[in-house]
């Protein structure tokens, strides 16, 4: 008997219709998802425990960018070392060393070899430029830092160095220049001048003399504008400018000016500490009020520290000045990672270039060298190069009793404790000239040390990276040095075109610094050609 | 009404008891089932996309330790700007530079400033060890090396070198000796006649003299020995001598032993390619005959590969030497990664210290230097320094013609196109002695460039290291040499301790080399004070 089909279905090879089970109740899809988020919570917890470390796009609170400027791969030999003969711990690491991501490729677009402000422009801005730029491409043009950025975004912003704060690497990050010698203008944008107004909520460093009118004699500026005053009243800044107001301010008088120095800060083995206070105590304290200053907001801040007299004791081929700053870098580097760990904060270490030409190892002869150097030399001296030598520029003993003074006071002061007679005839061959003094007194230390040094500017070599926390994997490995500047955009979450397209605008409108004019006043004369303020 | 209530039940503030809805039918278990399946599923494979890089505990088959021999972190950015300055493509980067995973604290026991043999059994014993040690620990015991280990695992291993195969490198993966002047002793292990038998299954490099007979013109032992005999017929190897039986030499000729030089092999930049084979070749040639003779085996090979006369160029402080020899270190590199790849093969490279005193940027008068150098000079380098100087030593040339060859063949040579009369003279003042005439040819040419030097001898300075595949992960960030060991131990999945056991038992019973006594006949003279054989 023949069966009954439908028209509407095929009759021949026809897959038979199964009846559907009904899996899909309405009581079996609350199941299925019940079982789905059980497996879920099962397993997010799970994949969590097996990497602690925040996913790469974790959002943090704080971060801090620190700069060991002119440190190059050589002062970690040479620290670790110093270090190992002062503990008697042979199996002695750096705080820096615990924490290594890779290194930086440093040219600029004007040299194979960089200066410091092109090398922190390539970190504020993320872009190459030419040797001198502060915060401009190479065009001359502008371009918006990752502090402005920042600030703009509603992170509070910070600013602690050991040198000027008008010098290249802060100047980078707070100011725009054609030429990093334009600090009188650098300092105008730092007390909020400029078209952007005030980005920095606080400041530690040297450098007065930029912010106080000609007609003070601590001044070296060219002009009559009084910077701290105009700081102090129009932009309610709480200056400070010795020791006990740094020891005394806290969280709630922010904005904070604080200047130690009318000039560099010390190099911390000469830093009297009643009078100066030493990085990682200004770090600390930045530390301490924006922490304060911030609890309460969703973003936290951005700090920029700077180890910035490291490169000034390798301009004078210093070993004593720059190991005891990169010491007090790495002993501040610790104390950052520490409050890194408790506090969503990502931390960066690099360096803009190295200065010196800096090696661990120097053949005094033309013998074959023993394979040595020695550390115990550092390890003795109590005061830098430059301290020394200005010692015995300005003292007036007379010239019988000259040496007597070299070898039992400036040469042990160095580390040099019995220092022979040819060192001493050195030091006295040097007269009344500064720079020749502080080139015979390094000459001195660094032979007995067998350290070698093959400029008083600054060389090619990478140099090394460190980092803490979220983002900064993005750093391993070998990487051009504006990828660090690409890296604190990320892990801030900004982006420097608005800021930058404001820079810009404002050479349009017009505004108190004639931006543009003044940015390419010193077009004509830029060069890189000993346009050093180091040394 | 009053409803009745069980004694059981709290009968105030008590919750009402839910009938208990039927979850867990056997249906619904099975769904259940089915949806914790399904969820793994589409979890398993996300989770595995997000990590393509192998576990860190997955087993490779090849491990291949590279050795840049006194390459320091200055060398990079060094040939970096002349390939950049070559190619006209200033986003170049070596194949190092995509690799870089931190870098190596190199000290020995007895220095801050480690030798090549102190530095090589750091990577082959993993220990520090006193300057001067091949293979053996402070107390001149020999230590089993991860080439031994591997041997006796069951990988076939392998040595390709550019200096002699006795040299310090090499010997200390294959070799024990109180101190790396005993190359005699050195040789005999290499072939076969230590305690351990034959470990080594291909050797590719230079030093043929320490393997002839005192009989021989060409030979360096101080004794009648012909190992070339004894690795033939008491060994089975197959001996080559030349450039085309290296060309000729296929797989079922293992074991291999190349020599092609009585000495070093010569620089890259002075290499006739008719005469010797490349870094790069002999490494080509080493993988494709370890890969097909162990490709039905279950486990692969052990290859060491060293740049070894990176080192020797720094020696004599000749930018030529050096940075053709690390091109071609960077391209072995680049070919070494490649191969890994497709190969289940870990790859690591470091250096043993750096040499020279290397750094890239030179002030060359009072005056303060402009922040550049010139890879110019480079590019146009046809001619090591060591082989001009040898060339000016070994000329007939009467005195009055001197003067032109200089200027004309042998400055042009080193990449000085148009020499100043003050260089000819410098180089003419140096007379017939090969050293003098070394030091004055390589200063010109470092001048020129300005690149600096501290000394003929090695630094302190931490070294680079690099890598690929599994494991590797562990030696980022900085880390003492001997965990380079460490990990090349891990990889190959083999233990030093049966080794070493078994070398110290040799002791005992005695053997054909009578171990101890000729391991401590060197004890009296051990000094690391110019020990050196570079230069």
């Amino acid at each position: 008997m023949p069966s009954e089909t439908s028209p509407l279905l095929p009759t021949s090879n026809a897959q038979p219709v199964r009846p559907r089970t009904r899996i899909f109740t309405r009581k079996n899809v609350f199941i299925l998802a019940l079982a789905i988020t059980a497996t879920l919570l099962f397993f997010l917890p799970h994949s969590k425990s097996q990497n602690p470390t925040p996913a790469p796009d974790t959002k943090p609170r704080n971060v801090i960018m620190m700069v060991s400027d002119g440190m190059g791969p050589a002062s970690l030999a040479l620290v670790r070392g110093l270090q190992k003969y002062r503990t008697h711990d042979e199996s002695l690491t750096l705080n820096l060393d615990k924490h290594l991501l890779g290194s930086s490729r440093t040219r600029s677009s004007s040299s194979l070899i960089t200066d410091s402000a092109a090398g922190a422009t390539a970190f504020s801005c993320a872009t190459k430029s030419y040797n001198g730029a502060i915060a401009v491409t190479d065009d001359h043009n502008a371009c918006g830092t990752v502090l402005e950025a920042a600030k703009d975004a509603g992170y509070m912003t910070g600013i602690v160095v050991t040198s000027r704060l008008t010098d290249a690497t802060p100047a980078s990050f707070s100011a725009h220049a054609s030429h990093r010698s334009m600090q009188d203008l650098i300092a105008e944008y730092q007390v909020g001048m400029g078209p952007l107004g005030r980005s920095v909520d606080l400041f530690f460093g040297g450098g007065l003399c930029s912010f106080l009118p000609n007609t003070s004699l601590s001044s070296c500026r060219s002009d009559d504008k009084d910077l701290i005053d105009y700081a102090a009243n129009e932009q309610n800044f709480t200056v400070l400018l010795d020791r006990s107001s740094f020891d005394e301010v806290s969280t709630n008088q922010l904005p904070i000016l604080g200047i130690f120095s009318d000039y560099h800060l010390n190099f911390n083995v000469d830093r009297d500490n009643t009078q100066q206070p030493a990085l990682s105590e200004m770090v600390a304290k930045a530390l301490d009020i924006l922490t304060e200053a911030t609890k309460d907001s969703e973003k936290g801040f951005f700090l920029l520290v700077e180890g910035s007299r490291i490169d000034m004791a390798a301009h004078n081929n210093d070993p004593v000045g720059h190991v005891y700053d990169v010491i007090e870098y790495d002993r501040t580097f610790g104390d950052i990672v520490d409050y890194a760990k408790s506090h969503q904060t990502v931390v960066v270490s690099t360096s803009d270039h190295e200065t010196g030409g800096l090696t661990v190892g120097r053949q005094l002869t033309d013998d074959y060298p023993v394979y040595r150097w020695f550390p115990e030399y550092l390890a003795e001296g109590t005061h830098s190069v430059e301290y020394l030598a200005r010692a015995l520029y300005a003292t007036e003993l007379s010239n019988d009793r000259l040496p007597k003074y070299v070898r039992e006071t400036i040469l042990p002061g160095l580390g040099v404790v019995s220092p022979n007679e040819e060192e001493v005839l050195s030091v006295m061959e040097a007269g009344k000239d500064l720079n020749k003094l502080i080139l015979a007194l390094s000459n001195v230390i660094s032979r007995r040390a067998e350290i070698g040094w093959s400029t008083h500017g600054h060389t090619a070599v990478d140099v090394n990276i460190y980092g803490y926390g979220p983002h900064v994997k993005r750093l391993r490995g070998n990487h051009e040095n504006t990828e660090v500047g690409a890296l604190l955009q990320a892990a801030l979450g900004v982006s420097l075109d608005a800021v930058t397209a404001r820079l810009s605008n404002a050479t349009v409108v017009g505004n108190q610094l004639l931006l543009s004019e003044d940015l390419r006043a010193f077009e004509e004369t830029d060069s890189y050609l000993g346009c050093h303020q180091d040394l």
